[in-house]
């Protein structure tokens, strides 16, 4: 097994800052994961006081961003690191701007929720249940990944976004069927609609950190291969 | 002015191959102006085969990505830079990770034409256009700002991205109402409305890229600050 050898490279006071700096991300995605789980549970419920803490919750998120990324930039210049402590701090500024991308999704979930007064497109956001389900499982899982610099783990995740898009589909098409039915619901449904794509983006995200995982644990840039160029490289 | 410092930090070798990796963020850009046009030209046009130059070009601009960011971090191990020499590094990661999305923008176009034959959707089209000219002159004016490093043209094009949104509702409100008159259109204006979308992101990412070339000029990190806090830090 190839996941975690950070023990080897890196040591004392480095050690320490390069800990701190993966727990902060550690953080901010526990924070996400909440988020997310408040978002659905908003669009499943039409809680708009949950919909509301969605968009405010944003704010921390944002922070954490800048926050963790300027942490990477004192190491590079503090520590001068190379080999795979550099692309260890690399990796982590990248996955902070994922997530926080994932950040951004939630918040349109909330704002769909606030649009949707009176639960009039409930059956609509039904729809959604499933998919937004199967991104939250991606994203902990994820966070997990990339918490053990798993790299197997990051593989099978990468390809289960094709699932998630498939949900996607589905549900797209089902809305595009509930606006020919009902053509006064059309503006409705686009907000819905806007909060699906949203959740689809959440997997694309996750492929993105797990290509990061992959990224520090091989030495490899793994964006746009192919799955089966990726799997050669991981056996 | 603080547009440009460069010279002042950097010096002999390390000075030429920051330059190299300049030019090639340069040559990606230019490669990505030309890939827009012809989403463009041939949203107008209905042209399929240069539709389909747009998504093979995606390519190349995916395959310049991966070269710049492993050049980057090729000279952060060998030339540990400190200071703005740092800064500049991590903005032109950063800026071509962004650059590659505009990319994405344009192949999302692009499978919007080869979906919408014989032009029976040109109507909707049509009222994408001035939208697609605003992203393309700022994207044009973006790479600009990039080039010469200047903070001033970075805030004002940051700014501009409002209008681009304007424009962008006009669509969405001039798409709704076209499924509306016809519900039987809905799914082919849906992939309309996608390309739409991707037209917007692209004031998105010329956002981001403003504020990383304020972080360069500047030092300090812009993202998710208002536009009023932006003005004071430049004044």
């Amino acid at each position: 097994m190839d996941n975690n050898n950070l023990g080897k490279h890196i040591s004392g006071q480095f050690n320490l800052e390069l800990e701190d700096v993966r727990s902060q991300v550690m953080a901010m995605g526990g924070l996400l994961e909440q988020q997310l789980h408040d978002a659905l549970h908003s669009l499943q419920t039409g809680d708009q006081d949950l919909a509301k803490k969605v968009m405010a919750t944003d704010r921390k998120i944002n922070a954490m961003e800048v926050a963790i990324d300027e942490e990477c930039t004192r190491i590079i210049a503090k520590r001068q690191p190379a080999a795979s402590d550099l692309r260890l701090v690399l990796a982590i500024s990248k996955t902070t701007a994922d997530l926080e991308r994932i950040g951004d999704a939630c918040v349109r979930v909330g704002r769909t929720v606030l649009e949707t007064k009176g639960g009039s497109r409930k059956g609509t956001l039904v729809s959604m249940e499933a998919m937004g389900r199967h991104a939250a499982r991606m994203l902990h899982e994820t966070l997990d990944a990339f918490a053990r610099m798993d790299v197997d783990a990051a593989f099978r995740i990468h390809k289960e976004d094709v699932k998630v898009d498939g949900e996607y589909e589905a549900v797209i098409r089902q809305l595009m069927t509930f606006m020919m039915e009902d053509p006064r619901s059309i503006p409705g449904i686009l907000d819905v609609l806007w909060a699906a794509r949203a959740l689809e983006r959440i997997g694309d995200r996750c492929q993105n950190i797990c290509e990061y995982v992959i990224y520090f644990v091989k030495g490899k840039d793994v964006r746009h291969m192919d799955t089966d160029d990726m799997e050669d490289l991981l056996r």
